[in-house]
Formats: C-alpha cells, sequence, structure tokens
C-alpha cells in the first residue's frame, strides 16, 4: 500500500497512468459489479486526485468502458488458441481456457455480458466485437476459407450457448468442469456436421 | 384514432385504462425501442392526462415494465405448446411460433433480450423468469420428471443459442425460417443424447 502510494505519487507518463489506472479498476471488479467501482478509490490507491482520473477518462463511464475493454482483451488472450496445436485440441483447450477464466473472473466477466446487452452503447460494441471475435476463431479454426451462412448462424448461436451455459454452470457448478466443456464440444460436433 | 379519443374519454375501470395503456405501449414498441417510447403520446392516443398515466404506474419506467412483461406473456402465449401433439412436434412448432413471433415483434422482443441484461432489475427478472419458463417446457417435452443436473445446464445453454441464433438470423435472413429451425431442432437433439 505504502509502495503503491509513495511510487504513485511519481510524475508518470499519461499512457503509463491510465493502465495503472486502468489495472486498478479491473481488481476491484474482481469483487463487485461494474457500476459499484468507486472511482474515489481508485484515485486514492494510485495516489492522484479524482479531477486527475477524470481529466485521463473524461468522466466515469469513459473510465469504466476502458476497464470492461480491457477485461474483454485479458478474455481474448487467456483464450488464445495456440496455432501449432489441431483444431480439436486448439477447441478443447480455448473452451477450458474460457470457463476457468470465466470462473476467476465472475463479476467482470458478468459486466462485460450483462453491461453489454444493457443500454450503454460503448460496452454493447465492446461485447459485439468480443463474442464476433469468438465466432471468427471458432469459424476459422473449423478451417473453412467461406462458411456458409447456415455455420456462421450456428457458431453465433454455439457462442451465445457457451456463454449462457457457463453463467448458468459457475451459480451452482452442478457437473464438473471437465463435464461441462464436453457438453460444449458435442454441442459444436452436432452444429457443423 | 377519433374512435379511441372519444371511446377513451369515458370513464374506464382502473384495470381496463392500465390495460388500454399497456397495449398502446406495446403497439409503439412495434417500431422503436423501449426507452424511446413517448409516454405524452400514448397518454394522449387514450386521451388522458400525463398525470393520470402516473398514478397508474408510478412512473415512466414504471410503466415501461409493465409493457415488457405484457410482450412476455405474449411471446409466451404464442408459443404455447399443444399438449395433445407428440413432443417432437411440439418442440417443431414451438420453435417455428417462437422464430415468427420475433420476426414480426422485432423491437419488443430486442427490448426484452437487451433491457433484461442491462442495469434494469426489474427487466433482467422478467427476462430471467420469461427465459426460466421456456427452458422449463423444454424439460417438461423430454418427459424427464427429474432431469440430470447436466441436461438443465444444456437446455438452459441451448435456450440461448435459440435467442441469439434468432437474433442474428433476423438480420440478413441468410437462410430460410426452416432452415433455422432444423438447425436449432439438431442441435437439442445432439445435447440430450
Amino acid at each position: 500500500m505504502v509502495t503503491v502510494a509513495s511510487s504513485s505519487r511519481e510524475r508518470l507518463a499519461p499512457h503509463v497512468r491510465r493502465n495503472q489506472l486502468i489495472d486498478l479498476g479491473l481488481q476491484l471488479l474482481g469483487d463487485r459489479p461494474l457500476d459499484q467501482i468507486p472511482v474515489d478509490e481508485i484515485a486514492r490507491r494510485a495516489g492522484i486526485s479524482r479531477g486527475l482520473l477524470f481529466h485521463y477518462f473524461g468522466s466515469k463511464r469513459g473510465f469504466l468502458t476502458e476497464v470492461v475493454r480491457r477485461a474483454a482483451a485479458e478474455l481474448l488472450r487467456a483464450t488464445q488458441p495456440d496455432p501449432t496445436e489441431d483444431p480439436f485440441d486448439q477447441l478443447h483447450h480455448g473452451l477450458l481456457a474460457y470457463v476457468k477464466y470465466v470462473q476467476a473472473n465472475r463479476t467482470g466477466y458478468l459486466s462485460l455480458v450483462r453491461g453489454a446487452a444493457g443500454a450503454d452503447p460503448a460496452l454493447a460494441e465492446i461485447f459485439e466485437a468480443t463474442r464476433q471475435s469468438l465466432v471468427d476463431r471458432v469459424l476459422a479454426g473449423l478451417g473453412d476459407a467461406r462458411p456458409s451462412p447456415t455455420l456462421r448462424v450456428a457458431v453465433r448461436g454455439w457462442v451465445a450457448m457457451v456463454e449462457e451455459a457457463t453463467v448458468t454452470w459457475l451459480d451452482h457448478q452442478p457437473i464438473s468442469r471437465k463435464a461441462l466443456v464436453e457438453l460444449l464440444e458435442h454441442a459444436l460436433a452436432a452444429l457443423i456436421e
């Protein structure tokens, strides 16, 4: 705490300071919903004024949008396929990484999913872009350079299924993580037939 | 218009008046998002004051919540299975009715789906109850009195898939409605295996 405060009072380059503030936001997103992140506390932890935080992000909403953007980037990074693996292993490891990520970052993930579908256009855009990246990855993994319209609709639906099944599963974890992943793989295999 | 206005100036019983206002809201939801429904216009069409509308519903938000609740009830009614049919036909006709309903009520449906996932707890509750009703229907149709946890997670995911695939499909309708329904049936069949 002392370290953070004293190092923070140094004069940091703007992009470094921005990154530091987003990191702090992401940490707090770990245990509370997006709209309950206290920007005052974040400014205090960074050893700067609330005014400087607003200077960097324009508004509280602007700051929270960047926190969600970072959460989305982390999700995509955490589930990045290894191109040296065969497609089936890529899918399997990607799904496993996805479920683990959601498990470890429950509230942040829910903010991404729920906020997106809500009234905020900036969050909706981040969510849409993230979902589309996941869809594109799956389509690329299927090795079809020009996927049919049916396959596109199917994979889009499947990604929504993965999201919802994982969030539902998180509540009580009524089956093992392995069983969840197998269920989702089985569904995709049936769809691409 | 004249008819509506003159009949509306009659003294209506509160529940009749409430129903009339919700119906008008639902009509306007046909071609614009929930948050753009003008309560002033609805009061005018009903031939009452804005104040009386607020008297019935507490607030604009309260009124819009009832409009979405009605939309959800209509969706469930429109997709009600016929218990005299065999389970496969019930599923097939239910899915077809669902896709037709979403096609005919695009903006209202999107308000239900998107609003739900947003920050409004009342809308989130309506969405959750509607989705759960659809899940329960599918589980009942599968004829399993005590569905396994795996089956519950699977069907929950499948309903999310149906929602997302249908909404995505609506944008450009790249495949026929029949092909969409078959795709979704095929996915469920694979999941319950």
